[in-house]
């Protein structure tokens, strides 16, 4: 990373921090732009240079989502069952939390809870599902029109992931990492 | 139904049709509430006196679904294993279709086709998971919280049936009913 980049990412980190440390305070509704923009030490301006709407702030970590989980299905071995398949592709998501659990809790908490953020995840996720179900139908062999099965199976490993991310956001004594697993296993039974 | 309720209905049911005609030519985001309004021969004024933005003209057969979904799930036999209640009950929502099954699809293409509609029917779909897992975790004799079965299931539930809505609003020779069954049976393989 040069250095621009890197101050580049300096001062992008230093507002969605100044943003999250508001938000635990008043909410996301009634926090405004300028609010975030003075908490990290900088013009209304420079904050349009990092992030184009207050939304932004909270979900930009989903922005290259979409192609990691796309290259994450492709990286499975051909042999694995489509369930475990994306159940490991969807760990490409929760596998950037670790580096920063609490932060990143926080921020799952906020999107959770905030429903025109938890819109913006799930408007993307519709894009995500699509990109997953072409690969998965391709691992598969099968065509996605008609056989439904790659895209229900794509539906059925988000709503486990969901339901285990909205429970880890809920409850600050809860292991996401086992979340997922019995969120999984309560999803695709032994069985399928 | 009174004669006042029936002068309502009928308002209600103009707009949504001239809504809809609308919607078809030019797309959601281009249409305005004035030609809304004017279509359908009434005032702006009226038009906020039935519904509180435009996408409330769409999806405001929405509405009434939560309660409905709760009281279908109470009325399944306690036998019936989950999977299958849940797949009953959410037949509510589509039995309403049958009566009017050309109208339901085009409204169901613009809803799904449509960022804002999709986020707005997925919010409200976070407040229906929540009561039928309550429900569900009931008729399971369990607790949703710590047993995380009840939430997973309503979730797997769901997206077997916005996978076939979504299916069914993108090819018109498809057949709802055989679509729904064809992503439950995918969702809930028979050993689950």
């Amino acid at each position: 990373m040069s250095l621009a980049e890197r101050k580049r990412q300096l001062v992008r980190d230093e507002l969605t921090e100044a943003a999250l440390q508001l938000l635990a305070f008043q909410g996301f509704e009634e926090t405004t732009i300028d609010q975030m923009a003075a908490a990290a030490g900088v013009s209304r301006r420079t904050f349009f240079r990092y992030f184009q709407s207050k939304e932004d702030v909270i979900i930009e970590f989903l922005s290259d989502l979409g192609r990691q989980l796309s290259d994450g299905l492709s990286a499975r071995p051909a042999a694995e069952p489509p369930a475990v398949a994306l159940q490991q592709t969807l760990r490409v998501f929760t596998d950037t939390f670790w580096e920063h659990p609490e932060k990143s809790r926080r921020l799952t908490k906020i999107m959770v809870g905030t429903p025109a953020l938890l819109a913006r995840y799930l408007e993307r996720q519709v894009t995500w599902r699509a990109t997953l179900t072409t690969g998965l139908a391709a691992r598969m062999s099968t065509d996605p029109v008609p056989d439904l099965r790659p895209a229900v199976l794509v539906a059925v490993a988000f709503a486990a992931f969901d339901t285990a991310l909205t429970r880890w956001a809920e409850d600050d004594a809860a292991d996401l990492d086992t979340l997922l697993t019995a969120c999984f296993a309560a999803a695709f039974p032994p069985a399928s």
